[in-house]
């Protein structure tokens, strides 16, 4: 039987600041991207927000990014790579220290924003990733986009990756994401959106934006859950995998199989 | 045989400003107090001063503060309690992000500064700090003043306790530290300091600033580390220490006698 | 013919985090507090907002707090009277900078959450804030609450003053607003909110929470933009005034008459 | 007569951390880069500062950066132009507060770090910069390298523009500096050095690393005061200039001329 995880981005709000639509997206995703202080969320918010994806049961993650809550840690910085391990160590163990104040273990790691895009494609930027992570827990699993820089650096650093696909985004032919910039960036048929995601992890396959049908290896599905649309497309796609007897689970589980 | 720790704090130097003299106290202390990014330090400083107390065999501490780098955490802050002890666990896990990464065990928790001062006489933030020390480890020890507050918390909590005094610093007839702005709070001469630190180790007793001698348990002494004559002094109560037969050691094993 | 000033908090923004309704309720004042980028906001925001105060034809004054993003400057803070005047003047030449780039003139400064509360009891917090006022530029205008500390200390540094006035708030009989905590705090009720602005405005009278009746004199009309509610209210005091007779007019004018 | 300015980079202290020997390099500076609270400094810091400086009779210019004090302001950032105009517009209207507040006027510009090294060579973010500073103040004089693009960013956006050069840097034949990574970028000789500093002020030429002879125009020459060495070779600059006959003075005079 064919599973996959759905991960979403949680608990990003900051301080008075109201931001996304956690609890009603919850009972859509098996697996939670926590954010850790730096590039948004607030340690009230971190404690808030372990407590509502173990009661929803859902599987957690560290979120970690650039230290840049005015940019929400979409903005490239210069740092060097001891930096970003560092940086990348201090988040993983202020979440930790939420689970394990809630009793639940961390189950993995994906990077935001800008420290993901720059990552997804610097060999060194991934591996002071890696490491960093392997440094604090070698259990962890790293969650990355299909076929990037991060999750090979994952498997240099002996640690389990969850490869992870976009519902809306169209692919170049190396397996990366069509930059925002181009045209025909972003998805935004639904229904096309739908069989995309269906043929990805039914099949390993998507058509990527010069026509030709690529493989791509999918354990997760990124979902958004910061308006009310996003709800909506996130409920569908949950159908759209039931339909065709995808089981999500939490990419722990998935990436077992 | 008597047994004393002799606690630090270290590791508050930012980015690109430096401040202590780290390296250079380190062979005198048993345990080190580190910053933990909020009133001072970052990741990499973080990082680097794990390795270097690890380097000297010295036990290591979680110094969390309030999120107040320009005012170095000395500035009181009105937070409620469910903040603060959100803001003590996350302090807590960054910094055991690094220990794990090093592959050595935090020892105990020092709250720093204005939060120090102010968990020492009210039982209801001493509460929010000790309730966040257990629910991340609660085999953590809290290390604050004796006769505090935070001491008769941490007894509430299940936590184990080390108590600090001051070799350089009087005391009030309730066993509280005489506030700066009073005359005779700091103790400058050096002879009459550590004449008292070895009174008080020895003999559990000090006098108070009313002349009358009161009882005061000490597992750790505050040592400073910021100058050079802080530096000198150290080493002069190490020794006076051992001419008298107390041996310092980490205050895990200072407690368990 | 009776004139009065209506004043709102704009701004308040942070990055990517959205809050208020900006835009909305410009048309329905006449004094904009603009946050800058100590307790909310930041640079982009506040070129934003001033303007679109300035398209509004909305009088600016700026909206000074503690550096506190996280609390949103409501925590108070035991901050230094030189470090609070040093942050005044800091805050009010950071929104000056972005009123002489719109040509638009500064016309008054109104201390934010804990610190126009700790301002409005305190003459050292009062002064400390005035003096940075003054020493920026003597003609700017205090905005305050009526029967204030800072009143007195705005008068004490030959400042002009602007007091305000809450209509959803119960007075105590020296003129101050009854403490949230206690009961009857806040005037649920709009009809008998809007016949207490009335009089404020029309008679310089308010019953307080005792039952008697005292004297209240109001430049400024303290208005919510944050909801959907408080803009509906927002456009019924306004109406309310002008079916009296009296016309919003910006703080500078009324006060002049 | 010869004339030329000395400038130095000053106030980048922060809280409780020390930096710089602000005090004892002011005796030999014309013209002081006061760093504005995004890469350093805080708001007492730029008070005690910008009062230093006028008590030396030191003319008055900001030193905006980008808004990182983990990073010193030295690491690249990628942000929108918009958005470095307005971070250039905010912190040059807070330290004018401390101009305003002490009576002085506020003479020139200089951006920092990071920003100062990445305007130099692509217009967008110079004329980011130099939009910022002619909307606050088209009487700002833009302080940059020699030959770089926020020297020709000036000209377009009607900005008076003085030209720095260094003593201890390597020129490539562009009239840029050699890049530090690269062997020969520092010029570590004293005596060449100030050599090298006469022949520009002097002559208007340097020899560039390939030997070739190039033209660059001097009006002020960066001058560093962090540490007792660049204090010596401060005086040493001074000295050598007055026995050319070559006279210090604020930019704004020299660029008269």
């Amino acid at each position: 039987m064919r599973t996959i995880d759905l991960n979403c981005d949680l608990g990003e709000s900051f301080g008075n600041y109201k931001c996304g639509m956690d609890e009603e997206i919850l009972p859509y995703i098996t697996s939670a991207n926590i954010a850790c202080g730096f590039h948004a969320s607030d340690p009230l918010i971190m404690q808030k927000t372990v407590r509502l994806a173990k009661e929803n049961q859902v599987h957690i993650g560290a979120h970690p990014g650039f230290q840049d809550l005015a940019g929400f840690g979409r903005r490239n910085m210069s740092l060097p790579p001891a930096e970003i391990t560092a940086i990348i160590e201090y988040q993983i163990g202020a979440l930790n220290a939420f689970c394990a104040a809630n009793d639940v273990r961390l189950q993995h790691v994906k990077p935001h924003g800008a420290l993901y895009n720059m990552a997804a494609k610097d060999p060194v930027i991934a591996d002071a990733i890696c490491e960093g992570i392997a440094a604090v827990d070698p259990d962890l699993i790293l969650l990355g986009p299909a076929k990037s820089q991060l999750i090979l650096s994952a498997e240099k650093n002996n640690l389990r990756a969850a490869r992870e696909v976009f519902a809306d985004r169209a692919y170049e032919e190396d397996g990366s994401l069509v930059a925002r910039s181009k045209p025909g960036a972003v998805i935004s048929d639904r229904k096309e959106a739908l069989a995309r995601v269906i043929q990805m992890v039914k099949y390993g396959t998507v058509t990527a934006i010069t026509g030709r049908e690529i493989e791509v290896e999918a354990d997760s599905i990124c979902i958004h859950g910061d308006n009310p649309a996003a709800l909506v497309f996130a409920k569908s796609i949950r159908e759209a995998l039931q339909a065709e007897g995808i089981t999500p689970e939490p990419m722990k589980e998935v990436i077992m199989k």
